[in-house]
Parts: structure tokens; C-alpha cells; sequence
């Protein structure tokens, strides 16, 4: 697979202004890198610039620690935000999960084709149902029941559970629990759901019956960075399916899963591969 | 085309109970009537039936305005509401447009291409610049400049020569203002209406940049029956099309373009089939 | 779930003649059933007529084994083809693999869900290497080393299994054995292949390979019923997903498991709910 | 329009080596130029290297015609293939049509909203059907009734024709006829043509008639530039569209129509906005 080879990935964005393209590749080509995809965008109205480029380690002629130091001036220069990732850093993932296995399936059945490039080190539930799923799989499960009284203290747990694994990105995985604040700040960006409509339409619970209750002709699925507010984080990926009068909620429901489960796989993937910048409340996506 | 011939087509809803589908098929059989197409649905939770059946006139021994009286006794022990169309008999259409010419052609062309059973009678605007379009395809265009202060007065003119063509169906392609309720009241469920967005997502004005804002991945239109309550009446058709972050708001009403015109095609061309039952603020879609 | 409800379905065929659809519902409506679906198509072309109705068996008067001898004058009148099925019976299955797992796991994830109104009895593979999946599901595995020489010994002794196993349908997720017709013979429409490719176009081996050097822009996947005729039979299911130049046949490989899986699985429900009818070389879908 | 600013935009391939990206957008920053889009693609099979870049030509230091001169020492290092554009350079395009309007009306109208930065100088024909529709929109009409004792002469007068135009560019907009070698051999990678199937299914004659008798259950269209080899030409764009058992061959005509216009008009932008690089029998599409 491409993204296990060692490559070096640079997202950056910055002040739109000539020569940053030919700057950057030209900081490449110097150290010897031989660049495999560049892509690029313009918001010409704010006058931003984004860019991801991506070159072969191999060859390269800085280590991955000397290469902050060494494009600091022209970082500099430029005014540029930047982030750096190697393919052969694998992140280490956490999926949480209430009781529908659909998603939790999706995503292990993925991992185990060698479609994510990720470490699925634990599985959180506050029910214990998908337990044997997790067994099978061989990743541990942790079960925190919790209620509104106790969220706070069992977040605080799952927290430190989290950073025992080094975790570096969440997936809600249908996850039937509203996350604090306090919770999103400690992995902003990096806590990614499945909101089981086509946003910003039927935010909130029940969304399958909101629609069956508009007679919309088409239903759908949006996968997205959580924010503090509610629903409202940048989309990362959207998809739908047809529906029709015949169709009740839980035939809604059932359909609904199909597509769940593949846009919640796709935006897993886009994370992985660093293709998403977040600007704004929205998402820079540079597909391949 | 098939909706050309000599067709009855049977509109019914009932409570639902035993024999309905037996009485009725009877009923048509005795007449000597060949079933040529027949679709129901049951609304289980509310114990409501519903159904469409369209067979052959041709050989059928009751004259057309002979059927209600001879159906009337098995209507009245059912308790049926029914609607009865012929598919000779041809609507007359009339379309409100503003200044896109887009959805207007698509009417317009898949009427010359006999898509639409209809008789296009006549064109009313509140801009001039879609003139030409009218004229090239001989139909009678009106201008009815129209601001707050004059609606009413307005839409009375229109009233008037709208009925003065005897006409059955009004298409709002791409038509710019919000009908009163009073306007309304004249053509319940016969007033189509467009609008570019997947509803209820981004209802009201400017969904595109609504859309673009929110960082949508996708973007849709769709076609509903006009109530009282804006862009919230019974939807008829949607259907949606890929975006990116590159999308301006230009871009978006480019693509949406190519949906609004195609999705409100479709939901005339069901209406004109009479394949369409609204109940509650639903419909139930009869499709071939 | 609708369909493990005592439903009776009857599936029929004959030549086009007027009073069909009453003298059926009057059929069922004499006995007390309650039709819940109808549909019927037809083929004007040849002047055949097509029908599924399904009615509740609660109160119905007859034993389902009296139906057939109270509607065989009926049949008779109409020269009347007909098979009858009850939602109740539930049809045994068994599940053909080699070494990919996605659709097997996706039927069993699926039946596991209640999506699929059918006993898993078995799998068969000439590979070992998908036992653990059977094992977790706890369905009995099956391995037959295949090869030239030994096809058709192996053959007639999976046939005797599936014999012991009382298997109604056999379903291929993906395995790479070409059967013999001798074998097809035993279960005429009722063995289920998925193709990954949209058939007609790149039939036979390595469908994404030709896909590749074709230069499409779009790749398909097909489930049909298997006949004689390599990848020829009659097709149930079609869907595509899109594809560009950067996509090695690898990432075919990845994207097309997408859809196979879906396709296949979307299949198997409609065979299972008893809605396709086979005419010709072509099927009839009588879609919910 | 994004593509009517002045930009240009380089076209390239070349072995893939180091340092081509650097060398050229150094190039261009040299020059004071502002790259607005970029875009690679590595072939690395074949180690092949493509590239679309696209920059500002206000501000820039080089006249256009200086260009090639100062780019050739570049392009003589990496062995570059190369092709430059100026969007305020509008091509040349001639429609050719039979009886069928929808596609023909399409580009019109598209081209009236602004869609296709092209001049449409003339349309030909070999049927006199269309010549009102030319005559609404005020472009010349051709007719040049064809038959195959007359073909050869007939293109010759038709490549004159085409030449007194300085035609560029060649839609083929449901033109029923096939054209020589010959005449193909003057318009290298210039000719679109749209085939009214999901090739490589269907190629030939009566193409919905084919899908009508396989029973398929979705049917497509597929804009490719034309080569000697019928309907084996580069393929630009698919799409698709879903069919049942109940659509005759008429109703495939007009449903495979809808997919027709939209099809060809995305292939025709395409090339419009130089985002086609041809290679071997396939294409690599740059797109926005």
C-alpha cells in the first residue's frame, strides 16, 4: 500500500503570495526528494492558500527531525501554518461504541483488508453488547456505563485510558453519547463521527424519524470532526440513499446503515492519509 | 407513448380492510376493463390503504361519464376517496419563471420530445427577459411586473388568466416570489414549485450560499407541491450532486443547475402520470 | 420484520388476458385474506401477463397445503404458471467462498442484523482460509480442494452435503471456481453469483485488470442467477461506483469490494422475499 | 469566469525523474508568475510523469510567444512533452448533428450560461431537421446529406468547410454516422463523441436495444474522442443511470438521453478547460 511506504506528507497553508509553490518544491528537490503528489487550492476571497505535497523519504537527504529546522526560514518567510507526517508513523486510533455493530464491523473488517493505516488499540463502550466483536478481533474492550450524573468522572477515566494508549485520533463509531467540551478540547480535530442524516438537515436525535416524518425522498449520512456544537463540525464527508413512502423508520434505519458505515470509512481514511485540513468551520479535502 | 392511449386511471384511498383489491378489480373486470397497471400501499401504523390502477378504456362498456355513478355504491361501502383521470384528457399547464432560463427549456424540450402530456398553455414572469425563449416555442408569454405593494393585485390578474386558459397545473420553474396563501387556495396540489436545495436542509433564499458556508460535500433540489408554509409543502422528487471545497457559490448554482432541472422534470412527469397521492403533508409515489 | 410474518406470496405468469388480477384477488378475498402488496407487469411485446401478491395468512380459511388444489381451476382457466411461497418458511442457504472475505462477511453481518429471512446452513471453500469467520459466526465450514481432475468427484460430494443440508439456495461470494452445469442443473435460478464488473463488459477473469487498461471512468459490479453461460445468466442487481486515472488496479480491487458486496447482498434479499421472477433471460424484479 | 481571466496553462509529460516540479514552478516564479492550480500524476508502472499547472499571466514577465523559447531548455532536460494554452484564447467549435436535438440543445444552452469558453462557429448536419434550432440561436447550419457511395466527397467538402472556420474542435452530438480515417487523421484528439452505452458494453448500433435484450438494470453514456477503432476511442466521462424490467426500449431512448447531454457536456468542458492529457489508449483528467 502506497501510505506504508515511507513517505513524507507536508500540510501547510498560508498568506496567498507568488513563488510558495516553487519555494517549497524547490525545498524538496534540494534535499533530494523526489515528490509523488502535490495538490493545491486557493480561497481567493480570503486570499489563503493550501497545499498538500508529498515525496519519497527515501533518498531524501535530511532526517525527519532535521527537517522542522531546515524549512523554518522559508516556513518563515511565508508566514506558513505547516504540519508534517510520515506514512510509516502508524497513529494509534480508539473507537467508541454503543450497541450497533454495523460501523465497529466496517471499520475492523477495513483494517483487516489494509485499508487504514492505523493502530486500533482499544475499543470504549458504555455497554458491554459489542464485546465479543472486539474478542474476536483481539482488541481490548473497556465498558463505562455512564449517565448524566456520572459523565464527567467517567470521561476523566476514559481520558487517562486514552493517553495509556497514546491516542491519537477518536472514532464515534455510533456512539450514543453527547462528549463535554472538556472532552473535545484534549483531541480537537481528532475525534471524528457519523451523524446518521445528510447535515445540517435532522440534527439531533432521531433523525431517521424526522425524516420519515418530512417524506424526504432521500436520506443520508455526514461524517464529521466533533465540535462543541452540536452536530455542527466540519463535514468531512457526506453520501445518501434513495428512500421512499413505503419505507418505515426502521426500514430507514436499515438502509441507513449501508451508507453509515462507508462514509464514516471514507472520512477514517482521509484522516489517515492526511488529506483534510480544517479552515474555518469547514474541511480542505485533497482527494487522490 | 404509453400515456397517450386511451387509459383510466383510479386514484383511491380507504381504510383499509379486507376485499378492496378484489372489489375493485372486479368491479373493473365486469365492465370488461383490462388492468394494465395496479400499485397500492398500506400505511400499517394508521390502517389506511391507498392505490392507483389504470386499465384500458378501449372495450371498457361504461362511457367515461358513466363510471362514478356505476362505482359509487362500492366507493360508499368502503368509504373511498377517489380521483378518476382519463389519459386523453390533457392538462393545461401554465409556468412562472423569473430570469433563469434553465428549468424553462428542460420543460419546454422534453415537451417537444413528448415526455409530458400537457398542454403548455401559456408562460407568466415577473421579468420581460425570458420573452424570446416563449416565442421560439410559440407559447403566449405574459409580464406581470410585481413589488410588496402590488402582489395582491398582481396575482388576481394572474388568477384571472389562469383561469381563462382553464388551467390545471401551475410549474414554478425557477420563479422568483412567494405566492400568497390566498393564490395558493386556488390550486391545491397543483402548484409545483423547485427549489434548490435538499429540503429541509437550507430552506428560504440563497440555500447555495447557505450550502457553501456550512461546507456541504454534497448539495441537492427539490420539487414539492407550494402550501401555505414556504419551501415545507409535500415533496414530490430530490436529488443531489457531489461538491468540493473548490465550489464557489457560482460553481454550486452551475452544478445545482443541472439538478433542479432534472428533479422538477421528474415530478411533473409523475404529477402528469397521475402516480402521485398526498396525504398528510406526504406523498405516496406510484412509480412504474 | 415484515417478511417473518405469515405472509403467503404467490408469484404466477401467463398470457395477457383481461379479468386476471380480479379472478386472483377474488381468490384470495373468498377465503378471507388480506392482500398487503400486489404488483404486476406486462409484457406487451409478447402478450404475457406477470403478478407477486402476498396476503396475511392470519384468518385466511384455507391450510397452505389446501391452496393449491382451491386455485388450481383458476390456474387452469388462465393457463397460469405459479409458485407459492410463506414468509414463515424460511429457506436454507449455503455460502460458496475461496479466500476473500468481504462478502461473506457481509452476509453473515446482515443476517446477523435480521436482514435476511434464511437459515445459514453452511460454507464451502476449496481454500481453508476464511474458517475462522465461519467459527465465529458458529456456522459448519467446509473445505474441497478443487482442481481440474478432481471437479467433478468434488462436485458430487458437495452436492451430497448440500443434499443432507436441505439447501434451497447456494450462494457464490466470491468464489473463483467455475461449476460444471451438471451441478447448475440441481439448483436452476437458484444459485447467486457476484461478477465484479457491470456485465455485459469484461466478463470472464480479471474484470478490473481489462477495466484498467480499458481507461473507464466507472466500475460496476453484477450479482445474477448462474446458468450455463460463463457470467451470462439472468441479472439481478447492477451498481457502479467511480473511478479515475490514479486508480491502480489495486484501488479497483479496494473500491469494487464496495459494491460487490452491496449488490450481492441486495440480491440475496430479493430472492429471499421472493420478488424476482425469471422470464427468458432477464428477470422481473418486483421491488418493495 | 475562472477560465476567461487571462491564465496559462502547461500541459506536460515526461520520464519521471527529480526536480521537475521545483524546475518548473521555479520557472514560472522567475518569471513573476502566480500559480492559481496545479496538479501531477505519476504513472509509476511506466514511469511516466504528467502535470497541468496554471498561473496568472498578469504580472507576468514573458509575452506568451516568448514562452516557448524560454521554456525550451527546461523541457529539453526532462525530455518534456509539452502543450500550452491561454484561457483568453477561445477555441473554434463545430457540432455535428443527425436528427436528435437534445444534445445539440445542451451545449447551446450551456454555451448561452457561459459554461463552455468556446466559439461555436457553425453546425453541420446530414439532415436538414435541426436547421431551426441553429437559426434560434443564430449559428450557421450545414447540411450535407451523406450516403456511403457519397461519404468521401462529402467529407472533403466538410473538411473545407471546417477549415474556412479554423475549427479547432469537433462535437459529435448524436451524429449518426461513422467517419474515415481520413477525415479523423486532421482532428488528432479533437473529435468527442457520445455513445449512448457504458462502454466497453454495447459498442455498435442500437445500443439500448442490446441492454433492453442482456437485462441490465442500469444503462449509461460515454464521451470519448474518436479514433479509427469505432467507439474504441479514449473515454473522457461515464455515467449511468438505474432501468428496470418495465422500461422498453423507448423508455431507455429517453432515460439514456438525460445521461447523453449531461455526459458529453462535462467531456466537452473538460477539453475546453485543457484538463484532457491523451495517453495511449487512455486519458489522465486534471480535474478542478
Amino acid at each position: 500500500m502506497d501510505s506504508l511506504r515511507n513517505h513524507a506528507v507536508l500540510l501547510l497553508s498560508c498568506p496567498d503570495r507568488k513563488g510558495i509553490v516553487a519555494s517549497v518544491s524547490q525545498f524538496i528537490y534540494e534535499h533530494n526528494g523526489n515528490i509523488v503528489h502535490a495538490d493545491q487550492y486557493t480561497d481567493t476571497e480570503k486570499g489563503q492558500f493550501f497545499m498538500r505535497i508529498e515525496w519519497e523519504m527515501n533518498g531524501f537527504d535530511l532526517e525527519r527531525q532535521e527537517i522542522p529546522k531546515a524549512f523554518s526560514p522559508l516556513a518563515q518567510h511565508f508566514q506558513i501554518d505547516w504540519r508534517l507526517h510520515f506514512t510509516d508513523d502508524i497513529p494509534n486510533m480508539a473507537i467508541f461504541v454503543s450497541k450497533a455493530p454495523h460501523c465497529l464491523y466496517e471499520i475492523l473488517l477495513r483494517h483487516s483488508a489494509g485499508e487504514f493505516a492505523a493502530n486500533i488499540k482499544l475499543i470504549i463502550s458504555n455497554h458491554p453488547d459489542l464485546s465479543p466483536v472486539a474478542k474476536t478481533f483481539g482488541i481490548p474492550f473497556y465498558v463505562f456505563p455512564i449517565n448524566p450524573q456520572t459523565k464527567m468522572t467517567v470521561e476523566k477515566k476514559e481520558l487517562a485510558l486514552l493517553k495509556e494508549y497514546n491516542t491519537d485520533l477518536i472514532i464515534l463509531a455510533r456512539y450514543m453519547q453527547i462528549l463535554t467540551p472538556q472532552f473535545i478540547s484534549h483531541y480537537p480535530n481528532r475525534i471524528i463521527n457519523i451523524h446518521h442524516s445528510f447535515l445540517p438537515a435532522f440534527a439531533g436525535s432521531h433523525p431517521y424519524r424526522q425524516a420519515r416524518e418530512r417524506g424526504v425522498k432521500i436520506i443520508g449520512a455526514t461524517s464529521h470532526y466533533v465540535t462543541d456544537k452540536l452536530d455542527a463540525g466540519p463535514i468531512i464527508e457526506q453520501d445518501v440513499i434513495r428512500v421512499t413512502h413505503r419505507d418505515s423508520v426502521e426500514d430507514l434505519i436499515s438502509k441507513g446503515r449501508d451508507i453509515e458505515k462507508i462514509v464514516l470509512s471514507r472520512a477514517i481514511k482521509l484522516h489517515l492519509e492526511n488529506r483534510i485540513l480544517v479552515y474555518g468551520n469547514k474541511t480542505i479535502i485533497f482527494s487522490s
